[in-house]
């Protein structure tokens, strides 16, 4: 990718948190009953569609920068990438954005009509909260914070206030209107495979205060590479056509800037993110914080080609 | 009604319940911001249509049954009647039953358009969660335990899978298969309407199998005289228009039964009902349970006229 070649950077993304992910995810199971085995299979051929699960692995990464045993917050990072297929699969729907592929795959709607794929994202969303709540092992009352937290950062004030503002693009002004759209949008989310770590962790506020300056700007840098890769990206590495947004008349940071601006913009963006992802490493003289997986996912963010 | 009219039972609805319910949901907010309130307005428009409040009227009966004061509950009751709403959204869209009707009013992808009437429904769901995790103020412990059995009941093995059976009609066989449908798709939100109060307030197990039992059979009461009124009810009562199981070909008690012999069995199944209630009260020597609501309301879901 000619960016990466112009401001080169390590980009070793954390394979083998993936790869753990990756196993939880291939061992869930939904359905109690024969009736509903038609439904689970509409979820598992979505969640288990591939890509890199950057959201659980951030969660995991967060886990081992803060000295949690990184198995202990599998549940959570399990629910999160459900929630985050649930919302694949809603925003490819026909009154959505009426996208047919996906990973190069057929979305949801196509393979298995568009009733199914309406339930079988509402079913997954149910089945993270039933998941995090039942299975994850912690103090109850950090349990009780993080999912309210995650609810938080998936309902009006988060994901799914974000894609409403996506679909009514009206109601968005200028670059501060994107930036707005896109913290709901996606940033809430991945904001929270980090923050609701935290609240497992139980840790102070100090720490949290200098996480959530990293995760802030996380989002921001994921999206405006989102936008370049629109544009730059091969049909093959994105898994669909590319200049999607274009078609569907998206405010994106590309068509709000410039190709080439928007490429400084993402430069400022990851080297932001990064100067965060050092001040975390000190914020704790007692305890400190090892972010390095986390400064791995920063890059591979960044340089990503898919 | 001619059925009350042959099996009189007293009917008088606990309307002050549901009037406190009532005021409690409309003083509901969601969106923070300006952004998104058009996005509440949808998800306000659906909840605030009216209606009798089973589900969270239960929630608060039963609460009284086990001498929980009623306003520990409203957070849980609230949250249920937003899970609620966010399904019939979903159940009325095209791609589902497509009514344009409900209670009278125009359904909310007819009044909004069919990607806010999805967005309206997903984040009533998301602000159930979030409402019931961070507003119930009862011993973590019992919260989480509540949002678990909220989640199961409302997942794939609930509420989202009875629907999916429905729309798939082809894998529901004879009446045990459409018992099931109905325990899924509207039983076990009823049912957890009653089971959360009583893991909220941390009933022991012999009080809990006795309300087991009930809530079972008045799920299947609920079910059989919904299907009777399809066909026996007038199109103002019920707000839509009369016959609309036939016309979308729906496996239902009548078409199983015909509508006297369902009318007998909404006979049996109040008696049961009503037997298991009278179990109850007895259940705990050193704590007797009071369901006298809980009566009402059962009287009133056999004799309802909408």
């Amino acid at each position: 990718m000619s960016r990466a070649a112009a401001d080169p950077v390590e980009s070793a993304y954390p394979e083998h948190l993936r790869e753990e992910v990756e196993r939880y995810l291939a061992a869930l199971r939904f359905s109690e009953e024969s009736l509903t085995t038609g439904l689970e299979e509409a979820m598992r051929y979505s969640l288990l569609a591939g890509g890199k699960r950057i959201r659980p692995v951030l969660a995991l990464a967060t886990a081992r920068a803060i000295g949690m045993p990184q198995a202990e917050v599998m549940p959570l990072a399990g629910a999160i990438e459900l929630i985050h297929t649930y919302s694949l699969i809603h925003d490819d729907l026909p009154a959505m954005d009426d996208d047919d592929l996906r990973r190069g795959q057929p979305t949801c709607h196509v393979k298995f009509g568009e009733d199914v794929a309406i339930l079988a994202g509402d079913g997954l969303y149910a089945e993270a909260f039933r998941h995090l709540l039942s299975c994850q092992r912690s103090e109850p009352r950090l349990v009780l914070a993080a999912a309210a937290e995650l609810a938080h950062a998936t309902g009006v004030n988060g994901m799914v206030g974000g894609q409403y503002v996506d679909v009514k693009e009206g109601s968005v002004d200028g670059s501060s209107g994107l930036r707005r759209l896109h913290e709901l949008k996606t940033g809430r989310l991945i904001g929270a495979s980090v923050m609701c770590v935290l609240l497992l962790g139980d840790v102070g506020e100090p720490a949290t205060m200098a996480f959530r300056q990293f995760v802030a700007e996380l989002g921001v840098l994921f999206q405006i590479v989102d936008d370049i890769l629109d544009v730059t990206g091969t049909d093959q590495a994105l898994g669909k056509p590319r200049g999607s947004d274009e078609r569907h008349g998206k405010h994106t940071y590309v068509s709000q800037f410039g190709v080439d601006r928007a490429k400084q913009l993402a430069g400022e963006s990851h080297r932001t993110a990064r100067e965060a992802l050092g001040r975390i490493a000190h914020v704790d003289s007692e305890r400190p914080y090892l972010p390095t997986e986390l400064e791995q996912i920063t890059d591979f963010i960044y340089t990503r080609t898919s």
